[in-house]
């Protein structure tokens, strides 16, 4: 199968999508991949398999490479003779943040008809905000932590006891996180936020609190990997995020309680099922006093958490046999030929 | 100033788009428009001024019209020596339905960095969506009215009494929308709003409530609409909406309380700022016993609600002066280094 790696993207994890892609080389073996570069520009670079490492990117020498453009079915190389299709069955979307996980890429990807892997437009808007994630969990019947909201130009005040987590309403990978123990730090927390966004929530920080991760997809059948009780060292940095986003190898499944593994599975089928159609997402929850609670979706997750799953390229290879298509509309003009015949013009 | 009206899109509402565009000849008398029309097929054509009448689009004729390329910052022509860009200063989103108010409009628009007047990818996908409409409305503290959701898959039991109105999720200009008074006619109705829709909402059906429209939208100040008291004869239907698609003609003002008046403003404020900027919408509350009920969001009303402006076309200009700009993301592989120099390559 051609599958059409598409990275990068004008994000603030731009360069942990990078890692992101290199990852896919070592996962995905059997297939053919074509690496397909944003840059913050938002130009489009069809990279050669073999140029494919960091350095390429960070010298700006990508800039060398063949450019595409985005057109009905897929990419397109501009040439002396016309425009070439790139050769794909499928685009697997990996970028991260701001583009790949806000509905833009699924958007232009729908829009022309290209078929794809990741959430689609609806999805990515609300999973990429924290606040909208609240709204959809609540939609569905899953538990969410309490919270706080509050805008940049809100009066800085909060309810709930101390220590609390701040968050900014729509980036991943923990940027502009801050765990705020006092009244006294939430003024700097809230400033570190807004560098990043103009909203952010509030939530109870909850010491020690289990944390576990599950991804999934629907095929045509549920495939759900294993569980991950994801290691905190201390506290989440994005350097040590890192890790997520190059990982290849399987990770031991966390030694969890049944019904506990029973709530988590349902919890993310119900998120999952019929929005997620079409992509692979990792949810992220805490388990509180033997209650799971929804955290986070990650809507396109680090190297989209292959090392949770046994056969990570089968299941890629299942799912681009089982992507959602947007309901055919046919436009027959029959109104507007009956404002033509009532009025006689229009 | 140039201003390019985008209309068709593929969607159920495709032909009152056209008529939305037709009118907006009359009503934006003093710019310079460029009519961009996206056929069912989503190839974008450029249709000459003088060609605007629904017949061409009817009759197939328009397909003879200059094709047009979406690429970075607008709209360009291919031709014999490349491709030309079509000048604009901004572009108007007339699509109504699929692909203009469900987010992807938006996010091509955005992505390739074009200014437009239309709400943004997030806005337009929570408002598109009833059920989402409800979330976002909560959020920000304005009233719904009560409601139960249903997926075609769910069986067929409300709790709520009769008689109910049933809406598909992600509709507009009433389509497939019944009033349902017995529950013997609950599966008829489900029928048809489940041909549009795999998801409903059920919410109570209140003879004779009041309805108030509201548009408007921020430019360097808020710039509030009359507000309307729509027309009910008998119960709305799809052809009777034709009169808000073509109206061109301000309409006559409601006589409301003031405390009311009061009400719709403020709640039209809390759910336009700051998700909203960037676009006119129109917002049709309930008045019941006193108290404002957010129905729902149009996030691109019929012919852009002109009718009830003092001067639309100037408040158009002042609009495309203000628009929300998005956050630049400075991208400098300072991780990507970081991860070099630490591990001598990545």
């Amino acid at each position: 199968m051609n599958i059409a790696i598409l990275f990068g993207g004008s994000s603030y994890e731009h360069e942990v999508s990078i890692v992101s892609a290199i990852t896919m080389k070592k996962v995905l073996k059997k297939s053919t991949l074509q690496f397909v570069f944003v840059d913050a520009m938002r130009d489009f670079y069809l990279i050669e398999n073999d140029k494919m490492n960091s350095k390429l990117f960070s010298s700006g020498a990508y800039k060398k490479s063949k450019k595409l453009m985005l057109k009905k079915t897929g990419f397109f190389a501009e040439g002396m003779f016309g425009s070439k299709s790139i050769e794909t069955d499928v685009v697997l979307n990996l970028i991260h943040g701001r583009d790949g996980e806000d509905g833009k890429i699924a958007s232009l990807l729908s829009f022309y008809a290209v078929p794809f892997i990741s959430p689609r437009t609806e999805a990515s808007a609300l999973s990429f905000n924290k606040l909208y994630t609240k709204c959809l969990a609540q939609s569905v019947g899953v538990k969410t932590v309490s919270y706080e909201h509050l805008s940049c130009e809100d009066v800085r005040e909060i309810t709930m006891p101390y220590p609390v987590i701040v968050k900014p309403v729509r980036l991943g990978s923990s940027i502009g996180l801050s765990v705020v123990k006092t009244p006294e730090e939430l003024d700097y927390a809230l400033d570190v936020a807004f560098e990043f966004d103009s909203e952010v929530i509030i939530e109870p920080f909850i010491e020690d609190v289990k944390e576990y991760n599950q991804a999934g997809c629907h095929t045509d059948h549920w495939e759900l990997s294993i569980i991950e009780e994801p290691q905190k060292d201390g506290f989440l940095d994005f350097d040590k995020k890192y890790m997520d986003f190059s990982r290849d190898a399987k990770v031991h499944e966390a030694q969890i309680p049944e019904e506990i593994v029973q709530q988590i599975q349902e919890s993310f089928k119900k998120i999952y099922d019929p929005l997620f159609r079409g992509a692979v997402v990792r949810c992220d929850f805490f388990e509180i006093e033997g209650e799971v609670y929804l955290n986070e979706i990650n809507p396109v997750p680090g190297s989209l958490a292959n090392y949770l799953f046994d056969d990570f390229e089968a299941m890629i290879m299942r799912l681009s046999r089982n992507l959602p298509s947007e309901e055919n509309i046919v436009i027959d003009y029959q109104y507007i030929h009956s404002i033509q015949s009532a009025k006689g013009k229009a």
